[in-house]
């Protein structure tokens, strides 16, 4: 079962409210701008293609409730929503996008029900990104049935099934169950242990989480078969970044002859980046590692690094799966292939 | 400098609590084998060798304290002692082994400075052990100041300064300070965020913590020259047991080129395990995993791995030193071999 983080409603988006995920399933009506202004700049949504479509579901809310007026006020009441939406997580360039690409449909004239048309078919593109990816990835597996992933790659994330997790889902679909997951807890976050467990005990599927650093022994001693991962960005050699512990991940696969597939959307191929080395990574809040929840979990007064990724050298990529195929690596020679 | 985390003093062991560092340096005194039988069961003191030592020293108290009696009495109070303190952690060898070696000297009838000297001659043979690992350790590397190390391998599990750790202690010695550390945090317990950490900044070496998935980024990024770890076991062939995550840095070192070392008293290496396939890895409380302190921080009703330690096998191994020496692996030659 593919969970979708939000619904659109007669003059309300009803969103599920991740930050209260996994201790409790609460879900939020959201009835106006302002209100996903504050569900997006708070992470009760997250993940940049679910941001955006939440944004582009807000503005045909908006519209929806403007219909009264004229038509100079209407278009004036949906740009005052727009800029506000698209300023609540300023670095996510897909909310900007869907915020533009809703707007060109009203600026030229378009009603309500043609700004709502425009959101759900963002959203459905979206979907059907994801059944692309989910159905080409699991085409990559004839067998296999012990999976391990990282960080989360739900749906939860994005208005479909999810990258990574979108695959096991569906092999879990084709093979009427015989999946099991391992999932890494993915430090500091805590992504892992918090929504990818939470996803896969929805979809009823046998999973174990494990530390972070216990993946390579994981994967040499309970016969897992495949390692599936997302990416934040791939440069134009099949460098990818991706969240911090997917480089250990890769190399626990290829030491042990295993597939290690990166799932991800075209959007995220950047042929302007020619390799992963010109990619910076950034350094996040130190305080992600020295607290957890805000209890102390180490000594005062260290330094401390906190990457948010890494990169995975393209030798060690076995394919890269995204909405229009899957580009083989040199790792491993797929029985299915 | 060394911390060790106890003093023999008049009639008490002054015993530095680590169940409440880091956040406080707390001194108690343990005035009798009952007061040191909770102090250990309490993990106020850990780490295998620093037990047996603490349990010997609690014996060098009590013969102190039952000097007034007859021989008879004297002796049983000892034996009774002994054998509390023998089950204080029955897993533990060390603590058996001390507490046989002292009771040896009680029971042919030696008086409590006889008592007290055993318990002196075993932890010095402890510190003499540590310091000839942390200088045969430090003679492989000629010019390296760049390291990073896992869980914690310190002075405060020993009677004097550690394995790997005291490795890095005697390099920031010996260059008069030019040496830069980085630890992982090792989850799920922290013994590197709370207590490396805490040993490193006491010593004045500049250290950044990371969780331990950013291990593999940091040696390919950070110029790290050499990873530095502890032993729980070696097997016959030179596979090593050790905490879990010790396997994914070796495969990081081995994937950079960089030297790998373990750094073990001579009572690790086992000669009757022919190799790593032959250990049972133990596999500890979901609990660990899921929650922190207390702190829920996973999604409740999954599925839980929480392998202590994996195996690291001897091709991953550059050298493994023991107070005895150094044994060369096949993965790097040594510049000043």
């Amino acid at each position: 079962m593919i969970v979708e983080p939000f619904r659109l409603e007669s003059g309300l988006v009803r969103l599920l409210d991740q930050s209260r995920l996994p201790e409790e399933e609460a879900w939020i009506e959201v009835r106006d701008a302002d209100a996903m202004v504050e569900a997006i700049a708070a992470l009760r949504v997250r993940g940049a293609p679910a941001i955006g479509i939440a944004a582009a579901l807000a503005l045909a809310v908006e519209a929806e409730r403007a219909g009264g007026g004229g038509e100079a006020d209407r278009l004036a009441r949906l740009e005052r929503a727009a800029a506000a939406l698209a300023a609540a997580r300023p670095t996510a360039v897909n909310l900007a996008r869907a915020v533009d690409r809703v707007m060109r449909v009203a600026r030229s004239g378009g009603d309500s029900a043609a700004v709502r048309g425009e959101a759900l078919a963002l959203w459905e593109e979206d979907r059907a990104a994801s059944r692309a990816m989910a159905s080409l990835g699991a085409d990559l597996f004839a067998t296999e049935r012990r999976f391990l992933t990282h960080c989360h790659t739900g749906g939860l994330a994005t208005g479909g099934g999810g990258t990574a997790l979108g695959v096991i889902l569906e092999l879990h679909r084709r093979r009427g169950g015989a999946i099991e997951v391992w999932a890494t807890e993915t430090r500091p976050l805590l992504q892992g242990a918090r929504l990818t467990m939470w996803e896969l005990g929805r979809a009823g599927i046998p999973a174990r989480l494990l530390v972070d650093s216990a993946a390579a022994h994981i994967v040499r001693t309970r016969g897992i078969q495949g390692v599936l991962v997302g990416a934040d960005r791939i440069a134009r050699n099949g460098d990818v970044a991706n969240k911090i512990g997917t480089l250990a991940l890769a190399l626990a696969a290829h030491s042990s002859g295993i597939p290690f597939v990166v799932v991800a959307p075209e959007s995220t191929v950047d042929p302007g980046t020619p390799d992963g080395g010109r990619i910076s990574i950034e350094q996040r809040d130190p305080r992600e590692v020295t607290h957890l929840k805000q209890v102390a979990t180490a000594s005062p007064g260290g330094g401390v690094e906190n990457p948010a990724f890494d990169v995975t050298p393209s030798e060690l990529v076995t394919a890269i799966v995204t909405e229009r195929g899957a580009r083989r690596g040199p790792g491993y020679d797929f029985g299915s292939g």
